[in-house]
């Protein structure tokens, strides 16, 4: 029977099986072990999977698993909700859950305030470890912790102290010395993006979120992040490719619609990549050598800044790259450049002389050499330039840079021909 | 003066800090803040940084800062040396340190043994909640710790208990009521990816790392695993254009290598494409138009061939496609094809009909909906199969899919003209 292969599954890996299945499959599974489905398999559940799953149930339904879950999984599996469905859940909440979770959706999505736990541990700062040690002893058991909070009277955190530190240090001993005063406080309104560079820098295991007054309202904990991180370090290799949010989960209609979007800007510069061929079109008709050849300039072309833009792009996101040193690794791209040029033009110019002409020879290496470098120009300014903007470098830097590679492509090796009394 | 500027700075700080300075910029900085160029400092560079500044230290003095740095920043400094030197420094370390370091060296890059920490807090399993705390009390304080593992007689993980458990739980509780028996062991040799996932999954702050006897010889922590997280998830964008690694301190020539090899195989693959254009001269001779419109398909086919393998490789990476479901994966990346390309050949083929002829349009919107079904098909079947052979399908998938676009969008449409009698 299947409830008894899944029964000494953990909840994650029950999750993933429930994923792995169509719907159907999924639906007939969730039937058989209704029982094993925990509010702890909902919250591991991908987020499209989940509002699947959801669907089939009434608002009390959903409310009576929110109430299960921590307040951080609830509003995610509420956020997605329409409108009329989110205030029918929310209606059948308790008191206490249905403001926690509106004081999160009232947050924007993607920032620590949507995202953080309100279940914490804050002591006041006069205590004594072996008081903070009593108090832990008699507190009710919520969630697991991995640090506490010292606030002040005004809820201010005032220091920050290991659970390690605590239990390595005599009971005597005053909080205020165990406790690190350097705090990486999360403002609520911090965005998730930040956050996770954040964790990773500092090595954190949690952090504690203030609203806009400096008070302590919640924290975010390694274990969430830790999917903030891979998302987002995941993310810019759908979005440099078009593919949207990628997920293999998400439904049909929204994949092709995000993709189209790309596709159709794609074929709005390829079209002037044509009105320059076009343009040639006389030399094209003289020597059809140049439109066998020509979209090996600009293929070549198009690699070697898509190889640029992803390092920029990953760069950004990494917050390696700042105004200070956009210059130097500008300088330092067009060195790759320059030997990737003349590395590409030689192998291409030599096969190119031996087989058709060497002046067509010298006209493509030259050509290549001028579109690679423009590769490199374009791979780093125009990912820099979205990132000025304060747009996503990874979402339109592809479709510009391909365009640029493309048209130089045709037109310096087209325009070169030309030039050189080959054709036109 | 630089120093009382950099003084209040976290080292994770101070390190971004250096690895923004161009390299003469970076020496004289350091040269300035020696006493605040702690080991700390050291651990959170960069590792070209880092191999940079310490190129200058004699062996002596690395060994100095490996003696300062946990074990794993140790080897981290020290396995990119190359040999002469890692065994100079490794004759300067204390036995014990010597003895660890070696160790780390035994296992493969990227596996846990030579990623984990050797500093861990382990005991015995017939222990009460108090004695813990006395004991964590005497213990000589080393790193911070979050878990602690409990270990039967022959070292050998039973359990794993987190700190809030113990800080919460009466002291006369024994430590295997309190102890979480299913563990999550991460043998020596999984490699970093698998345990990055690992970690997602479950949740982990840290983790018993086991040799092949079973027995407990270390731990990851979640505050390295959020590095690999994001170098893996990272990685696949810079793998996927060809940059190689994609780091911007690697030296110049490292990334004119690993660059320049991808150009070359794109340079031989478009050779493929511009056989088939070349079978076609005639054909284009006779209507210039073709060899106007040609790249269009090639690159709209070659965009949406990148957006299904940018998804199908994050499925991958995610351990979200398994053989179970692949078939499934494919079906329904045929139907957002099928959707993408009939609406860009819609779009195209009117366009192309009323510029140039209505029978052009209609081959140009025929060969575009077959290489969009082709680049569907390949962006799924390219990186699943390099995955079955055991291959990273980051890294070469790009390569062949754009291979198969680009010939398959000359091939269709050029072949459809000389089919529909436009020429040839
Ligand atoms: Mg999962
Ligand atoms: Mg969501
Ligand atoms: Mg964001
Ligand atoms: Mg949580
Ligand atoms: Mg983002
Ligand atoms: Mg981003
Ligand atoms: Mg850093
Ligand atoms: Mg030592
Ligand atoms: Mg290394
Ligand atoms: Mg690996
Ligand atoms: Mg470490
Ligand atoms: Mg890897
Ligand atoms: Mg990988």
């Amino acid at each position: 029977r299947a409830y008894d292969l899944v029964e000494p599954l953990h909840p994650a890996d029950i999750a993933d099986l429930l994923e792995l299945l169509d719907r159907d499959d999924r639906r007939a599974l969730a039937a058989a072990i209704t029982d094993l489905l925990s509010s702890e398999v909902i919250a591991e559940l991908n987020d499209y999977v989940r509002e699947d799953m959801i669907e089939t149930l009434d608002a009390g339904a959903v409310a009576g698993i929110a109430e299960q879950l921590e307040t951080d999984d609830a509003v995610q599996m509420i956020e997605d909700l329409d409108d009329a469905d989110q205030q029918a859940v929310l209606a059948e909440l308790d008191a206490e859950d249905r403001a926690a979770i509106e004081s999160a959706l009232a947050y924007p999505e993607e920032t620590a305030g949507r995202l953080m736990s309100r279940d914490f541990v804050a002591v006041p700062e006069h205590l004594t470890v072996g008081d903070v040690i009593d108090y832990l002893r008699q507190r009710e058991a919520t969630t697991d912790f991995w640090e506490i909070f010292v606030v002040d009277a005004a809820h201010h955190p005032v220091g920050t102290c290991e659970l390690s530190w605590i239990l390595t240090t005599p009971r005597t001993i005053a909080l205020t010395d165990v406790m690190k005063r350097d705090q990486t406080l999360v403002p609520a309104a911090m965005d998730q993006e930040e956050v996770a560079l954040m964790f990773q820098k500092y090595g954190l295991i949690s952090a504690a979120v203030i609203d806009e007054n400096g008070r302590l309202v919640g924290q975010m904990t390694v274990d969430d992040v830790v999917h903030i991180i891979s998302e987002e370090a995941g993310e810019d290799t759908l979005l440099l490719s078009g593919a949207g949010e990628g997920d293999i989960n998400e439904p049909i209609r929204d994949a092709y619609s995000s993709r189209v979007r790309w596709l159709i800007a794609n074929l709005g510069t390829a079209v002037i990549a044509s009105a320059i061929i076009a343009f040639f079109g006389a030399a094209i008709e003289q020597l059809v050598a140049l439109a066998v050849l020509m979209p090996v300039v600009a293929s070549v072309g198009g690699n070697a800044g898509t190889q640029t833009m992803a390092v920029t792009v990953r760069a950004i996101a990494m917050n390696q790259l700042t105004r200070s040193n956009t210059g130097r690794m500008l300088v330092r791209e067009m060195r790759v450049a320059l030997l990737n040029g003349v590395t590409i033009a030689v192998l291409v110019g030599l096969a190119t002389g031996v087989i058709f002409t060497p002046m067509l020879g010298g006209v493509i290496a030259l050509a290549m050499v001028i579109n690679v470098i423009t590769a490199g120009l374009a791979g780093v300014a125009v990912p820099v330039m979205f990132e000025r903007l304060d747009q996503d470098p990874a979402v339109a830097s592809s479709v510009f840079v391909t365009m640029i590679t493309d048209s130089m492509g045709f037109f310096a090796f087209l325009g070169l021909a030309v030039a050189a009394g080959l054709a036109g």
